[in-house]
């Protein structure tokens, strides 16, 4: 066992010398996730804190997981994919840049926090409790239970918005999660290895070789730009031939792309993609999306061997039939009791909060229409699945991040700052946060990465474009990655990938 | 551009230095292959080169590949998966002990080998035509087409044998390939994940987190010891409570495993497979696989999360319908042309070849029978779908990769030889290896790894287990891999899941 133990030895030296999330050595304060408690051992374990589920893994959902307090709370994470997804890189695993696992962060990682694989399906707030609807792979498919909280974070983001266009579920690919990136990856790789066949005309050629992206915001657009470096860098040298043949384009419905982007850099990223060689069709509406195509209105059916699709969010579901959609009473056996119903922002469809991201409520009954909001004190949205009063925050990595910073911090002071905390009881709260400190946003700037090592940057009034911006960029990303193993791995991958080129192994 | 030039600069320098398969710049003196080249232009690419047609991509087919020289041949490997398979890390890849990649490398990465993702589909021996199936997405599935060859290599490798036992294909994952292996990771965690849900009874963990292996050779002992791994250094940190619910049990119908070791090392393994916790049931039949378990003749019933079926290989349909099913005629034009088939083994109903591994076929019209055997000089077969006469060779990765070495050499040396190459016409053999120089298999010993940091190797006279033989196992499988990029990687990948544990996520 000698080496055994020299291993585990090893492994307490490191990792206390770089204290981190994904650090899995139980803390000794607190008490460890043991993964997995029964209900009763759940309640169990508990102790004198308060419970907080959170819905959703995502920059939010993960975010307030990573730094709450488990002293004062028993975070659960409930989520359907139990990893965490560094949404910056995920254009660059689509294409190999890096690896998926490199954007990945496990929530098993997470010190003290309690993961269920499953999805909320239904929501009690008078008994303070979520059914949740665990993910199992053959015996009884749609079991439920009940998962009483203290305090509810709602952070399952939003769907990818298709506008109700035909054949887009189906036919199209969306770049949201890793496996969405695992597909492109294969599909694109797939498409070479079948225009190479020795009987493919011409014309199957450059059908299965054009590349359509629908979306022309940051998303669509470094996707295209690692695509295009995917080509130029890589497949030019095993398909020289074929990448002549091979066409990117990038469809939007407004007249520009980038719109966030003030003009200068706009007018930069599009002559660089036209001397890329990538088409930018802007002003075009996009019709149907077919397996072998798209049709927008501008140029009929235009054959395609991959549709990107990459327009922004829709509402999800579960926000918008259960979250927002059912009325209830915070105390049912009150006859006097007003029924009241989640605020909806009136753009997106996103749950309405307030500045303290406390989920808005409003009476329903007949005449109370023009009546005050009021906050639930105990359930918090955050993240694309939410909109902040009036403030128009755009949804992103960022507000969704800071969003999260803000309420693990907010929660984490007032649990410090209650002398006493006491086993909680239904409908009682225990902990409400600060009410003098607001959530605001500031923005640290947005950037896009354009192909050929090459980006821009927007922060405050400073410009940057070309080379330093992109160093820019990258160093950003590489900076905020979490993680050991990344930290590692993403620069070893960088670096083989430069030196010896993406790997191109489909499977 | 100076960037990108200085990179390509860097490559090519950086290239020179490491001559390696996986470089993929164009070779001066032969045509780099252009992927990918109509038929016609592939008939024009070849030149005065013979056209050896390699079907497979395995330890055979990839290795002649690999060494075939292109100054003399035009090699083009048919192959539906375009990577090579390193076999020996695969049932490490199945828990993340390396990823699937570090087990892989592209056939796209051959100098001068044209790739076709496709199967062989028919054969006429008397044109020298393979029919070829290129494999599609969506458009022509099915379509096919006519690939004349001067020399056919048949490396086609075996399918896995399942007995006809009920329930094997539907419901057990194999390990042959990287997508079996992805299979049985993502399988292992999701079996974890549901176990873990806070409903979940111990009666179903039990269930789910029994994991059974049918086969008890190198393969399936070795995936067993590398899910013993998984579930001692790692999921008993993420999971402390469910990790003793888990259980691992080996069946095997044999009354013992690893029946290639000798008595000493398979008394070994079993007492370290005991004191690892892991279940060895010799002497047991399986009857049925079941979607939540396994069903033996000893045992009944037997509720598992997952089977992984390990008990040897079985005819390739290819093989057992085409290249040994069909009856042709070498020159059907001739009205006294005999009715050749190709000879098959008896023990295992592979492609029998002579000490040449040219394949060996006997005249089929009555009276016949007793006829000696004679080869096709320009159709070899090699590998787990061929036997070499009466010598019995077992089929193993170590076989395939000499057979593979010793047919490029003798066909480079023929070639070599040979004064004038000219264009080949349909039945006339230009080139014929050397009938002094016979295949030989020498064995270089075999190895297990049995977990825990402990493997038993014997080699010649020479036994070695535990810790010892352990490093021996890394250290020739660390030498063997091929590739650059795996070079750096696979060590990494070592060095950081020794310190930060395996990979968990799932996706």
């Amino acid at each position: 066992m000698s080496l055994a133990l020299s291993r585990r030895t090893t492994l307490r030296r490191l990792r206390s010398l770089f204290p981190t999330a994904t650090s899995t050595s139980p803390a000794t304060t607190i008490p460890a996730s043991r993964r997995w408690l029964s209900l009763r051992e759940l309640d169990a374990e508990k102790q004198d804190r308060e419970r907080v589920v959170i819905l959703g893994s995502g920059w939010g959902g993960f975010g307030v997981a990573r730094s709450i307090d488990t002293k004062y709370y028993q975070p659960i994470l409930v989520t359907p994919r139990t990893y965490f997804v560094f949404t910056p890189l995920l254009a660059g695993t689509a294409v190999g840049t890096l690896e998926f696992r490199n954007a990945m962060e496990s929530s098993h990682s997470l010190k003290g926090v309690e993961v269920v694989r499953g999805y909320g399906v239904d929501w009690d707030p008078a008994s303070k409790s979520l059914t949740v609807e665990g993910i199992r792979n053959e015996a009884d498919p749609g079991k439920t239970f009940q998962l009483p909280y203290d305090k509810l974070v709602l952070s399952v983001g939003a769907y990818a918005q298709t506008f109700g266009i035909p054949g887009v579920r189906e036919n199209a690919f969306f770049l949201k999660d890793v496996n969405d990136a695992r597909r492109i990856r294969s599909r694109i790789l797939a498409r070479f290895e079948e225009a190479s066949l020795p009987d493919c005309s011409e014309q199957d050629q450059r059908r299965l070789l054009h590349f359509a992206i629908v979306g022309g915001g940051p998303t669509g657009i470094e996707f295209a730009a690692e695509l295009h470096d995917l080509l130029e860098d890589d497949l030019s040298r095993i398909y020289p031939v074929l990448v002549n043949k091979a066409d990117i384009t990038v469809y939007d419905v407004a007249p520009v792309i980038l719109g966030m982007f003030d003009n200068r850099l706009q007018g930069y990223a599009q002559s660089l993609f036209r001397r890329q060689g990538i088409r930018v069709k802007t002003n075009h509406n996009v019709l149907e999306v077919k397996n072998d195509g798209l049709v927008t209105k501008e140029d009929g059916h235009v054959p395609a061997g991959m549709v990107v699709w990459s327009t922004g969010l829709a509402t999800n579901p579960f926000v918008k039939n259960t979250i927002l959609g059912k009325g209830f009473k915070l105390f049912p056996d009150d006859p006097k009791a007003e029924e009241l119903k989640v605020c909806k922002s009136q753009k997106a469809g996103q749950i309405l909060v307030d500045t303290h991201l406390r989920v808005l409520t409003i009476a329903t009954a007949e005449g109370k229409e023009k009546a005050e909001p009021k906050p639930l004190d105990d359930v918090f949205a955050l993240g694309d699945c939410a909109a902040v009063g009036t403030q128009g925050l755009p949804a992103t990595a960022q507000v969704a991040n800071q969003q999260a910073k803000w309420l693990a911090k907010s929660l984490n002071n007032a649990a410090k700052g209650a002398s006493h905390p006491v086993i909680s009881s239904v409908g009682k709260r225990l902990v409400d946060i600060d009410e003098e400190r607001e959530f605001g946003f500031r923005s640290l700037g947005i950037m896009a990465y354009l192909g050929g090592w090459r980006a821009i940057t927007q922060s405050g009034g400073t410009d940057l474009k070309g080379r330093l911006a992109w160093l820019l960029w990258r160093t950003a990303y590489f900076s905020k990655s979490v993680g050991w193993r990344n930290k590692v791995l993403i620069p070893v991958y960088w670096f083989l990938n430069w030196i010896l080129g993406r790997d191109i192994n489909r499977f």
